[in-house]
């Protein structure tokens, strides 16, 4: 037979049983989660028209989406989330209830240029609430806190949320009577981090802002310590625009809400240098740090925006949302060796091997397993010992319950713990009791796991 | 702004929230069923070379399939999780450890017609144990286990899992002197529900069969009765043909691990006049049927096989595995009324209202619920008490919690039950123990509840 070399196409990412299950507990991490705040899981097509999702059009975008004709339709694989929500949102508009809360985690397609750590299929994780006509502050201020709790749940603890508030950057910009510019502007902040503030200051000279301007955007991006010593600071500039007033005390009301939704202050700070590159956004803006990876950039970012579905439908729907890229996180965690190799990635919590022709006692017996919640499997192959314990080893089975002909006429299994190597026999109810407590207890383990620094 | 009338492609599934959450139960009821029995996780490309997936090629797949070119790539969507299946495993021969089980559930994409009922993006939810050379028979097996949890699990008691094995067929044939003809004769016994045994006789007759043969066959495929009955039956054929033999011994041994697997007779059944279409299975193959509603065709269907991936490696990979196609049977369910009614979909377990200027103790408090594991939102919305509360009752959602200057005064918040009407002021901790009491019996319903006969 002519045979076709088996591959996986470049930027795809497809995993090895273990590392899946890692990606798995991370997936579960985030659903519960964003369950836990009351987001309802949405699911929508990967596949849409080109017309719907090219609506915004323009750019990079429409530059790397996968475009293609069936028949006589003109379709298009999703590139975000955010499209197909805006669809779905203005396609059910009368039979959702506002503010309609919703997560969706699914993948999305990009024909980026292939290179390390950058994938064409990718898992989004995103969450929006929106409102209709109006939203409340108090959206923007829970946010954090889910993001915090995401992040923990899969056992990052060592990352920082940094917020900031684009009215008070645009309010900013207009007491400059920079207004026009401030788009330009904040493109060139946002270079801080990387070239520093003496090149942003020549930057902005060369783009046209005065020295004296200049001087002004410097001094108050360089406004930083505590959440209160930041908010103090802009109650100085105070009374002098509306909007800027606006943004100061939406992000206050952010910061005041943090302790009653258990973000910690050193997960969390106001950044006045954060602006999101995208339009869009039109209050709170997020973004996440890993305090030890800076250099990896914003796991999870995100922000207030005041029109979701303008180019569907003829109604205001502001909202806030945020994205977690999954897939890449996953690469570069991987990467840092930030996985837990302690965690159990079998696909079973114990191997029943039987020891008679019969396996009906074995397999009884895996039934009582399963019943109980355990995960169990029956090797029920013809092999040596040696070859069925190799099994267990190899895919680090915790557990392995031999049944042979002196244990089923005594009415009891042999349990091993494979990790310590004891061996010990007990009752079938003894064995599930045993089994069931270790699986819950590993079931604690999370799949990230930090080094002590 | 000119707007794009907003609109979903035809052929694909796109659901409201609440039918949505009722998805998504079908979906993890699967995912645990899966797992319980020891099947690991496995998520392959939605993209893979054309070239790969139409190693088979031919006939029907090729004229549906999503085919596209993106820069040089000659690419496709996949239309099966068994091709990518077949890919994985070739491709990380090394690397797994066999038998190799996995479930995979996933979008796949048929460019079929669009027709009511028929999808063009459907999940399919697979699962498959791969052996290395050989597989025991106590795998195939195991398999009606795992279809009868898999549907009790979702709340669908009325259906029967019907098994044949195909060496029993083609050693049938093999008796009658039929061999070559016996895939056509198993597509025209096939037909036997619809047209009834004398159109079949006609049909055998037309095809060449002679008359007695023709008469053999109908006599054959007319052994019914219970499992026992069948299998006596068939031993009045053993000693003829030895794939017949080790078919039927085969089948008694799936038979008989079925009480040790936990399936009770009523939803399983022996059956001669199932073969299963494909030539691809080589021994027991699987289907199954809603009682109520045998029109609908078979739920599950499978089989074992002998070769999974020789289009793409030198190695025997024999399986075993079964495919539940959840999106159809999402829309045959609904069309049908079988889903619960009853079912709570609301996306929290409750409404948290403040009723104060601070949203700080409401905040707190639905902090102190999602640590216990309830779902809990807070609605900061600035409206009319009446649509808070039309909020809740719009999504169903079970409990609202009140916290005005009185109940935080005192320590208290205020409980209404929304099924009931109770309202009953309780402390934190009682509030929490009773909501996540209430929502720990909710997580009992499932989601298909049939109708009483």
């Amino acid at each position: 037979m002519d045979r076709i070399k088996p591959r996986t196409l470049s930027g795809f990412m497809e995993l090895l049983p273990a590392p899946q299950m890692q990606f798995e507990r991370m997936l579960e991490s985030l659903r519960t989660t964003y369950s836990l705040y009351g987001f309802t899981p949405l699911d929508t097509p990967v596949i849409e028209s080109a017309e719907i999702l090219l609506a915004k059009g323009g750019g990079e975008t429409e530059k790397q989406i996968y475009r293609f004709t069936k028949g006589d339709s003109d379709l298009a694989l999703r590139f975000d989330l955010t499209v197909p929500l805006a669809k779905y949102v203005a396609l059910n508009y009368g039979h959702l209830t506002f503010p309609f809360r919703r997560y969706q985690i699914g993948k999305v397609y990009r024909g980026e240029r292939a290179q390390r750590g950058r994938f064409r299929e990718f898992y989004q994780c995103d969450i929006d609430v929106i409102g209709d006509g109006k939203l409340d502050i108090s959206n923007e201020a829970e946010i954090p806190s889910i993001i915090y709790n995401a992040f923990r749940s899969m056992g990052l603890e060592r990352f920082k949320i940094r917020v900031n508030n684009r009215k008070i950057l645009t309010g900013f910009y207009d007491m400059q009577g920079l207004g026009d510019q401030s788009a330009d502007i904040m493109r060139t902040v946002d270079k801080l981090d990387k070239i520093g503030p003496d090149k942003v200051r020549d930057l902005l000279i060369e783009s046209g802002v005065s020295r004296e301007a200049a001087g002004e955007i410097l001094k108050f991006i360089a406004i930083t310590g505590s959440n209160q010593e930041v908010l103090t600071a802009l109650e100085g500039y105070r009374g002098r625009n509306e909007t800027f007033d606006q943004g100061v005390d939406e992000l206050a009301t952010v910061v005041k809400y943090l302790a009653a939704f258990g973000v910690p202050e050193e997960n969390f700070a106001v950044d006045l240098t954060i602006a999101r590159g995208l339009d869009y956004y039109t209050g709170t803006v997020y973004e996440t740090v890993m305090l030890d990876h800076p250099e990896i950039g914003s796991i999870c970012s995100g922000g207030r925006y005041d029109n979701l579905a303008g180019y569907y439908i003829d109604k205001p729907l502001p909202g806030v949302g945020i994205s977690i890229g999954l897939t890449r996180l996953f690469y570069v965690l991987g990467e840092q060796g930030y996985f837990n190799e302690d965690m159990v990635t079998a696909p079973t919590d114990v191997l029943v091997l039987p020891m008679t022709d019969d396996l009906a006692p074995a397999i009884s017996f895996a039934t009582l397993l399963r019943t109980s919640g355990v995960r169990a499997q029956v090797y029920g192959e013809q092999k040596k010992f040696k070859a069925k314990m190799s099994y267990a080893d190899k895919l680090k089975i915790p557990y392995v319950v031999f049944l042979g002909e002196d244990e089923i006429s005594q009415g009891v299994v042999k349990v091993k713990d494979m990790t310590t190597g004891d061996q010990q026999a007990l009752s079938p109810e003894e064995a599930v009791a045993l089994i069931r407590a270790s699986k819950e207890k590993l079931a604690q383990q999370k799949p990230i796991q930090e080094k002590q620094a």
